[in-house]
């Protein structure tokens, strides 16, 4: 026993070494405004409550069905694509590991962009995947011939892109997949709230995945539900990676609940945007630099009063607003992004509240 | 794009020739007896469904606690150790999966026993990690010098064993804990049911992992929750290689009332254990051989009217409860298992239904 190393050393060496993914902040005492994680500052549906209500009974002591095929059937019909296509997830980010682990490892390359969803380099690093990140201009103009030209076998491309909420057009990505030597997966997590989805070209392509989440547009984060549209080859693989039992009886049942009410998701969507558009235009008025949005989210490059912007500017609102219990998030470390704030776009309240702090520390400066 | 491959072959190689976990048949029409499962025959505490009841609601749009803290916490507590030393899961088959995932590969072997937990197989076939695997005797006595003297890093080790239910004395689990170079995950999903827990261990071993499961004493098979005790390096290398938010909102309310209801859970424990330990004895009146059990189930080798037990027969008696619409489990293809059949303990009418089909059974033969 004396001669056993320290524990961890029996873990894999790339594991030892691993930095975990850092979620945002999740205040554990209420009187935060929270526009850190880009949660829906709507309820969801009442007919979710309703249905899981109903659901919580004896019947929990039962595993729930282990493929969700109805809630599989229901999220391939409201998006017009067979069930075969559908495949359910706990939360989006369950299906981007299994992608991650079925189809990269050290040999077989991941490329995403910089910047994008900040969990896939650490989804890559947990598989011990080769990666190639591709670097946006400032401009956010898709990095198409790069992308195609790159050396990875599955590329992970979030559109709207996170954090600037810039969106693409089918074209272009038509390009990307049609030319691209492997998969590509189109994260749509924030497809509800942009002009396009790229789910009709679901029909042209068998190497397209789209990724979804009920935790933006359907108010369901605290539930773990996402999906993904894909070729049916693609689900089956997926089928062998994931854990059998991945999705729990009332996530099953607040999906199906969520997707029947699209007449709710569409006012709370609709308000969202327009609550975004209003507030991208107010910034803009503050002679702000901020990114045409297509997601629940503006990434607003702030000026201090003397009209400067920079890391500190960005750093410094990013504080201000940390003491008037706003919490918004901040990336810092690449040129893209340490000038930049990244809001999730709230109710109206909210945005007074941020409008008021943002009023404030313009004048404490 | 015509010269590209079938999709499926992007996948890993050794993913494209998986053959995934096949979990027991969940039937989704009512008017079935599932003894197939283990699944607990009593509903969860109310207080479990009051809990989850009064959390349905507007917050459900809020990401949970990523790291579960209240109910690392409270499952601590429960076995007397602290908090740093408890980690939670989306059901424990995700804490057996990212222990897999961080402790093995190709050239660090994973070893479990046969029979043991039908899914270790399947998580090492994902992880393409190398195998060993140890037979126990016909008798299920812990195989102690095959398992200390086996090349694996990482030990999975279901106790009391499933599908025998054969629990194990911590006298000898000392001793494999002590003395094996890795880390012993002991498999504890039915502990509740057993004489004795493997917990007092933890205070003398950094190497023991001891997973659990609210599956099967705490009726929460759909909510999908499980823990692990360990090493607090251990459990940071598992929050390493964790989804962020991979237990939501009310499976993290569901666990917390589970475990705060202590007496409740006494209490179906207590009778399942009675009915467990009647029927084993109305078996064993039959003439036919089964096993000690210390679980929720019974592994028991049927005999036909004419005294012949074999592959056959135990076949047989499955098809006919089946017909009957009764649902146990059959493990084909091996000596150690092929002669039995795998019953979950049930409540006492579905018990009953049980024998009465067995008896139906013997006459038709």
């Amino acid at each position: 026993m004396s001669e056993r190393k320290p524990v961890s050393e029996y873990a894999q060496p790339h594991i030892q070494t691993l930095r975990a993914y850092t979620p945002g902040f999740q205040p554990k005492e209420s009187g935060w405004i929270k526009l850190n994680t880009n949660e829906n500052p709507y309820p969801p549906s009442p007919k979710v409550e309703e249905a899981l209500k109903d659901a919580v009974g004896p019947s929990l002591r039962l595993y729930p069905d282990p493929t969700s095929a109805a809630l599989r059937e229901a999220v391939a019909r409201i998006n017009g694509v067979d069930s075969s296509c559908a495949f359910i997830g706990n939360g989006s980010d369950d299906i981007l590991n299994l992608l991650t682990r079925a189809f990269s490892d050290s040999a077989r390359f991941a490329g995403y962009t910089f910047p994008s969803y900040s969990l896939y380099p650490v989804l890559c690093g947990i598989q011990n995947s080769g990666i190639v990140e591709i670097p946006f201009g400032r401009s956010m103009v898709l990095p198409l011939e790069p992308l195609l030209d790159c050396d990875a076998r599955i590329l992970f491309f979030t559109s709207p892109n996170a954090p600037t909420g810039v969106g693409f057009s089918n074209d272009d990505l038509r390009t990307l997949v049609a030319g691209f030597d492997g998969i590509v997966v189109i994260d749509e997590a924030y497809a509800d709230f942009a002009k396009e989805t790229a789910v009709e070209l679901l029909s042209d392509f068998d190497n397209l995945v789209i990724t979804r989440t009920f935790s933006k547009s359907y108010s369901l984060a605290g539930m773990r539900i996402g999906y993904a549209l894909t070729h049916p080859d693609v689900v089956e693989v997926l089928d062998k990676v994931r854990d059998s039992y991945n999705v729990g009886r009332l996530a099953q049942v607040a999906g199906l609940a969520a997707v029947a009410d699209q007449s709710y998701l569409k006012a709370i969507v609709g308000k969202i945007k327009q609550t975004r558009d209003h507030y991208v235009q107010e910034l803009r008025d503050l002679g702000w630099f901020v990114y045409d949005s297509q997601a629940n989210l503006i990434f607003a490059e702030p000026k201090d009063a003397k009209g400067y912007s920079g890391p500190e500017v960005a750093q410094s609102l990013f504080e201000f607003l940390k003491s008037e219990k706003i919490l918004v998030r901040y990336f810092a470390g690449h040129a893209l992004t340490d000038t930049f704030l990244r809001i999730s776009v709230g109710d109206d309240d909210q945005m007074l509240a941020l409008s008021e702090s943002i009023q404030k520390w313009l004048k404490n400066e």
